[in-house]
Formats: structure tokens, sequence, C-alpha cells
């Protein structure tokens, strides 16, 4: 989940100048209109140690005007505090409505030191995360705007950044990771963080991750960030921003200049014509016996694909059917929803076709054109979409906790090779029928596809289920990844002890068997 | 929470006869209104056992168009079922939009059975009703119109209707109570029962507690609630119902005829002067001394009063105050709110007044009003009233789990009773300030406040926050009771270990003290 915080993006002395300027007047703007709003803002920093939220803090209260804003830490509980109910503290923080309140961790810092520091379960965190999604959705029910903001860095960056701090500095923050642990104590932070940011990530209050390595960067993208989430709501509120006085051109919500973990593929990577034979020879042989092995310790699978028109998903998808035997799989292609399933929840139509035990179903496009193609060409509305990312999440956690191994795809192609295939496509006649006016009119929103598929890729890339991002400009390549990933998550899976189907009980795996239970064939290879 | 199931409400074979085909009518009415939207109706039916669930469906069944209706049971899973994520069995039970499912159990059976029978925890109970809450949210925002009914009867007529039973009908429920324990069973079942409907009665899809004593009540009751759920719905979504042909006089929602648990009291109590004066005496003298012992245990503690108007909550806080010290209490007066508190979240005004460690706050009306005067003159919206029920529940817990003693009273007085003491403040001089124009008219909303506070008492009788009803005629009976209930409640907290002031953390009583702690004073008497 914390990938796309990773990728280097920084910007130069220059561009802060210029953009700066220009985020103030906008920040000073809405911030004016928002004064004659009911709307209370909430601004919530949080993030890794050293990632410099009080120097962002610092900047805000500097760009904005300071009679609007209030800013509060949550340093030890002062004896006021102590002696009342916990959130006590943070009511009193609560902004007037057409205000700003700023909350140093807020009611976050307390679950995730605990948590951290061993002194909770994850059970107990849970507990404590629901209430805070109960609380939250309270205050945006009452009209709040609650903006949370997730600091990170790789494990590098942050070890470098707390060099440059003083003893003192950093004596503050009771989650330092030791030095001789260093990199021990980053990996559980991560972890507690991810399961913070996932259960607490809904539309209604959603997280946004800022890559905190370059210090320009990190505090334009907040700015920008807090703006459009503010100007979003004036627009839904109705409200002129800046009252009658002419706005200024608006700054885009997401700067294409940056690059994404889409950019970061090398999309190059090929695979030499004689190792692509030998290579799908023995892997789909492997592929073989796994699926046989599958079914035999009923475990079941589930592979989503998703990609830019003529990724090669098409392809990808027949070298994996060529190797299951017919009986296993099925293979379930998503396009426009019949009647029958447009009279349900978007959802329905994909539980229908989860495999039984042992059986694997590839989804070629999925659940996931709700936040893709609903999302670019506005057949969901902002909220649905917005909240989808949580549904999705929450469904694919019931996927794995019942014990299906689900793999994800992303095939990522570039502009070039998209324009490449579809002229081919054009000019082979059995090809053709692959191509449509829709495609070319896909093509043009290039951009909106890009920004779509990268909140995606960030919010939905889950402990439990990650995405894989597979270079598809070389069709050979591209296969063998898709061969090699499924091949090695089956492993990985049949190697544990038999199918539990039992998580998603609220006893856990207490699940009473059925009188007799099931037999299971034990035939077939342990590969 | 489940007091108001166990009145011993019932309808004579005459008035059912009548009013069975009224609702007929308008049942189908809405429900050919119905199939013209995008609603789909999900009906959940819950509760004891005994108590006729399958009699209630089989009724809605033959008022309902079978043609819009499906009935699912959850008994065993099939084999198709238990290999797939536990949920595949629910979404293959959800209605189309326009039709209704109606649901034996549905999501709510397993965990309650597991909990019954000691099979989880209630952490691990509480975390299945939150993906629950979840789950139910994502219908409820994808259009769909969640019913839920809960019946429940009392244990001697859930012993009787037991004896009813032929032993095969007895043999399917598994939470069926042994006979040598059944008191013990009936409790533990109904502690399960609260937890579950209390976490997850939201606003948006709300439980309705259904008594199941008598079967002509209880089947009429169903087809009313569902009827008025489905109405209002129709209307939100601005479809006419029949599509054109004139609809019938709408039935009411509530049945005036029917006792509630206000019409239970005995208002007749009253208290002899001489015993009033001797008891206030000693019961002063009792509180002023358990208000010392609270501040030196550090106790703090809450009372809420709230009431008809003229129900005499003043001269009941006088009778309190009267006794204890000036410097342990703070009393709160709550009227219009001031522009500060109009400027931020209605409970925020209630949140600022929590006393400190040791001390009392008394509020003369409170968070109540967000359901009572509210909700009543339509300051509040539906929706807003509505979700506080969960919202207060929510911040009561808070305040009792950080170790808070918290006590409600409702001041109940007959309408007669009312009329003399409004005409006796207006021939007294100096009491004619207590009486406006307003009282005068909310007295003419005398059934819209019953109804109001009816649902109050059943949506917020929790088992860490009850109401005391006070039967308020005779004022020294009232304030008697009053003053032995705060005396009982402190007795009883100041019994136990000191202060938790820890509960509401994820780590439980692991809260880690402030260097050096709180020197707490041990003077006064141990009452």
């Amino acid at each position: 989940m914390f990938e796309a915080t990773k990728v280097g993006r920084s910007v130069s002395k220059q561009d802060y100048k210029e953009q700066q300027e220009e985020l103030r007047t906008q920040l000073l703007e809405v911030q004016r209109a928002l004064r004659y709003t009911n709307i209370p803002v909430i601004v919530l920093v949080s993030g890794v140690e050293a990632a410099g939220k009080g120097e962002v803090v610092n900047r805000l209260n500097e760009w904005l005007d300071t009679r609007g804003v209030q800013t509060f830490a949550f340093w030890n509980e002062s004896d006021e505090e102590r002696e009342r109910p916990r959130y006590w503290r943070f009511w009193r923080a609560m902004p007037p409505r057409g205000e700003i309140s700023i909350l140093f961790g807020g009611w976050y810092q307390t679950p995730i030191e605990h948590r951290f520091r061993g002194q909770c379960s994850d059970a107990e965190l849970d507990g404590e995360l629901n209430r805070i999604v109960d609380f939250e959705r309270m205050l945006v029910q009452d009209g709040a705007l609650i903006v949370k903001f997730w600091f990170h860095m790789s494990e590098a960056d942050q070890k470098a950044r707390l060099k440059e701090l003083s003893r003192d500095d950093r004596s503050r923050w009771k989650m330092l990771p030791e030095k001789s642990k260093f990199s021990e104590h980053y990996a559980a932070f991560e972890q507690v963080a991810e399961r913070v940011i996932l259960h607490t990530d809904r539309g209604s209050a959603p997280w946004y991750l800022i890559e905190a390595g370059d210090r320009r960067y990190r505090d334009l993208t907040v700015g920008k960030t807090l703006l459009h989430a503010i100007r979003s709501r004036l627009a839904e509120h109705g409200a002129s921003e800046a009252n009658g006085t002419p706005t200024s051109p608006k700054l885009p919500e997401s700067d294409s200049a940056q690059i994404t973990l889409l950019d970061q593929l090398d999309l190059e990577l090929a695979l030499p014509r004689e190792d692509y034979k030998s290579e799908l020879k023995r892997l789909q042989a492997e592929l073989n016996e796994l699926a046989w092995n599958a079914y035999n310790k009923q475990r079941s699978t589930v592979l989503v694909f998703e990609g830019m028109d003529a990724g090669g998903k098409g392809g990808a998808i027949r070298r994996i059917t060529q190797a299951v035997d017919a009986r296993l799989y099925r293979s379930i292609p998503v396009a426009a929803p019949t009647d029958e399933e447009k009279a349900h929840h978007y959802l329905w139509r994909f539980w229908r076709h989860i495999p039984r035990a042992g059986l694997m179903t590839i989804y070629d496009r999925s659940w996931y054109g709700r936040v893709l193609v609903e999302r670019v060409e506005g057949f969901a509305g902002v909220s649905e979409w917005r909240r989808a990312y949580s549904e999705i999440n929450r469904f694919e956690e019931q996927l794995v906790d019942s014990g299906i191994v689900l793999v994800k795809f992303w095939i990522q192609i570039s502009q070039d090779e998209q324009l490449k295939r579809f002229k081919d496509r054009e000019a082979v006649p059995y090809k053709r029928y692959k191509i449509t006016e829709e495609d070319w009119r896909n093509r043009e929103k290039w951009p909106q596809y890009k920004e779509a598929v990268n909140e995606m890729i960030v919010r939905t890339s889950t402990r439990h289920a990650g995405w894989t991002l597979v270079e598809g400009n070389d069709k050979p390549y591209a296969r063998i990844k898709v061969l090699r990933t499924v091949c090695d998550a089956l492993n990985e899976a049949l190697k544990g002890p038999p199918a539990p189907m039992a998580g998603y009980l609220p006893c856990g795996d207490k699940r009473i068997e059925p009188a007799g239970g099931k037999p299971v064939k034990n035939g077939g290879s342990s590969g």
C-alpha cells in the first residue's frame, strides 16, 4: 500500500516558487468562501517519524489566514483531560463551522502507538478503529469535511532524515525505531499503519498518502490536496468561491509532471522467443499440476485481469486456460451488465461466479470497473466510486479469509504500443472485431484513466490482496510473468495446511464441520 | 431494552379482522408502487425461540403479492454454500430492485448462535457486527430498504409457548434453553440479543422490537411497520403509490390504543408528607457523604433529567443540589443553543460540561432534546434524529467506560396533572415566569411527544445506561425516588475498585499512568 510513497517524486526550487504563489492565492480564496458556509474542516496530520509533520503544519499556517485556523498537538494529556473520557480532548479541538482545525495525530495517535508497542492486540485495535469510523461518520453527517494526511517515505529516506534531527527532536516521538533493529521496526510500523489506514479509509473521510521524501513536493501536494478537498465540498455546497471576486484559473488536482508507480514500470522488458517457448511449456505443465493439486486440497482460486485496452489480457488468460483442465476453471468476460445484474448491487454479478472449493474463476475485467470505466465515464457518481475502494477491500478480504487464492493483474502498455496494436487490429480481418469506436474514444481519455488506475492501485493494494503490475509491451514477457505469478501464488498456498474456509466467522476456526465431513481426494502430485 | 416487549399488548379478534383487511389493501398498494422503483426491500426476521417467526412470515406471504416476494431460511449450509465465502448464501438471496426478500435470521443468526453457545468472545462478536454494519450500509447506499424485526416476549410467555410446541418443532432451534436452566438461559440470550441489536441499530437500518406474546398484535404490528417503512421510502423516492389509483386513507403508524411502558407507570403513587420529610433528610445526608466519597475516589457523576413540561425536574434537581457541596457539582440548564454551540455538532455543547474526576454534572434537559423537541418540532430532519439514537448510545458508552456514574431520569406526569400545574403557575405571581405560550403549544402535541418519548426509551435503554422512569404526579414521591436512585447508583459504584478511567482505550486497562500519578485524598467516610 505504501509503494506509491517511495517512487522518489520531487519538485524543483523554481517550480516550487511558481506553484506556491498560485497555491497560496487559491487557498486563501477557498478559505474565505468557507467562512460563509456551515462546514467545519478537520485536517489530520499523521505518518512516520521524521516525515516533517511539524514543517507541513507550519507551512499550512503560513499559507492560510490564521484567523480561521487552529492547530492542536496532542502531547501528554493534561490533568484536565486525563480526568475525563478520552475523546473530551478531541471535542475541545473541534473547529466551529466555517473554520479549520489542524490536528497532529488526532484520534489515530494513541491506537497506533499502543499497537506498535504491543500494548493491544489486532482485535482490540480493530475495535478502536471501528469507533473511529463511527465517530468520523458522525462528524461528516453533521457537515464536517475531514482531510486525513499520512506522510510516508522509504526506509533509507527515513534513516537519513533521522540522522539530520537532533537528539532533542527525536526524543518526543515514542515510536522511534531503535538503531540496531531499524529495518524490523520500520516494517512493523508499516504493518500497523496499513491496518489502520485500510480500516479507516472511507469514501466520506479518505486518507491521502503523501510521499514525504522531498520537502517541496510534500508541502505542495498537501496544499493542493487540501485546496481541492475544500473546493469540492464548496462546489457540492453550491457556495461560490471568494464571494463574487473572480477566481484564479484552477490548479489541477494531480500533478501530471509527477511520476507514478505505473511510470516506474520498465516497459522495455522483453523475452526472447526461444526462452518464451521453453518457459511457457514448463510453466503450463506446472500450472496444470497445481490446479489439480488445488482441487484435491479444495483450495479455490480467483484471478483478476485488468489493463489498458489492447494490453493483452485475453492472450495472457488463454495461456492459463490452455494449461488448466476445463473442468477446473471458468472464465468470466465482464462486459455491460445484464438486466438482471443491473437490478442488483454492483458486486452481486461477481459474487455469483465465486468458485466452489477447489475450482478457479478467471475474471476478464472485474469489480474494478467501478473505479475505472464507471468513474471515468461518469456511470458511477463521485460518492459511489469513492466508497467503492473500501467496499472492494472488504469484499476481497472475505474471499481471502475464506481460503481463496486471489491474484490481481494490471497489465500496462505504453500509449505508443497501444496505437500500434489498434492499427494492427484494424489491418487484420479476424482481429477487426476486437477494435471499436469506443476503444478510440477511451484512448483519448488516457490521462483520466491513468489517474484512476493509480488511485485504484494505491487504495486497493492490500497485504491480503496486492496488485501484480505487469509490463505489457512485450507480450511473451507479460504472459510468462502472469503464469509465473499464478504458479508462485498456488505453490505458496498449497504448501500450507488444508483450506481454512473458516476465517470469516466470528468464532474463527471453531467452525463446526457438517456431520461426517467431506471426503477429500488425495490424488495428484504435491508439485 | 426489551421492557417494551413485555407490557402485554394485544388485539381483539374483532379489531384484528377490521384492521387486517385495510392493512392488506394498503400493503398490496405499496408493493405495486414499489415495483416501479429501483428499491430492493430486505426484511430480516429474528427473535427469541417460539416467538412465531414462521407464522409471521406465512402471514406476510399471505398478505403480499407472492410474485414480488421471496422467502429464504438459512438452515444448515448446502455443500454449494459451504465451499464458498460465508456471505455467498446471502448474496444469492438478495432481492432485485422493486422486489422483496424475507430472510429468516439472515446474517445475524450465526453470530448470535455462536456467542450464545460460547463459541466466540464478545470482542469477536463485535468484530462480526461491525462487518454487518458495513455490509448493511453498503446495501442501503445502493438503494436498499432494510427492515429488521426482532420478536421478543417475557420469560413466562416464552415458557408457555414452548410447551405448546411439539418436540419436532423445537429440535430445529439450536438455542433452546434447557428446561432446568430456563431462567438462566433466557437471561443469557437476552444479553447477547441486546448486544447485537444495540450494535447494529443504525438510523439507516433500524431494528423494530415487536412484542410477540399475542399473535394478532404481533402480526398486525409487523404488517403496519413494513407498510410504513416502504411507504416512507417511496415518499422519499417521489414515487406515487399505486400508480394513479386513488390510495385508501392511510393507516397510522403507531396504534394509539396500545399501552406503552409509560402507561404502565402507576401515577397514583404518592408519599405521605411525614414520610417525605424524614426520608428527604436521611437521603440528603447520605448523598452529601456519597458525593464527598466519590470526590475522594475520583469517580465522576452525570445526572440527566428529562420529563414532560411541569413534570417537576427543577424541584427534583434542587433536592439534590441542596444536599451536595457546591464545590462538587455543576447544574447545566439546557435551553436553546448559543451561537457558538450552534456552530458545532449537537453533542459538543454537552461534551463541554463533562465533569472532571470526582465531580458531578447535572443536566436539566440534555442531548435527548435531539430525539424529543427537535424531532417533534421538526428542528432536526428525520435522518438526523433517527441516527441520533446510536450516536447517543455510543456517547453514553464512552462516559460509562471512562468510569462516570451515569443516571438518566424520565419524569412522567398525566395530562390532567400537567393542566393543573400550568394553571397553578399562571395563578401564582412568582411562578408565572415559568409558563409560556410555548408550554401550551407543546401540550397540544402530547401524542407526538408520547410517541417520541416511547421510542427514545426503547432505543436508549441500554445495559450500561438505563432509564429510571419516575412517577411524577406526586412531587414528594418523585423527589424521593430520584434521590434514592442516585444514592443507590453511587453506593454501587463506590463499592467497586477505584475509578477505572481507562475503558475506552484500545488496550483496555493497560493505560499508562503519568509519571508520579495523582495523589488521592482518602478523607471522608466510606459511606
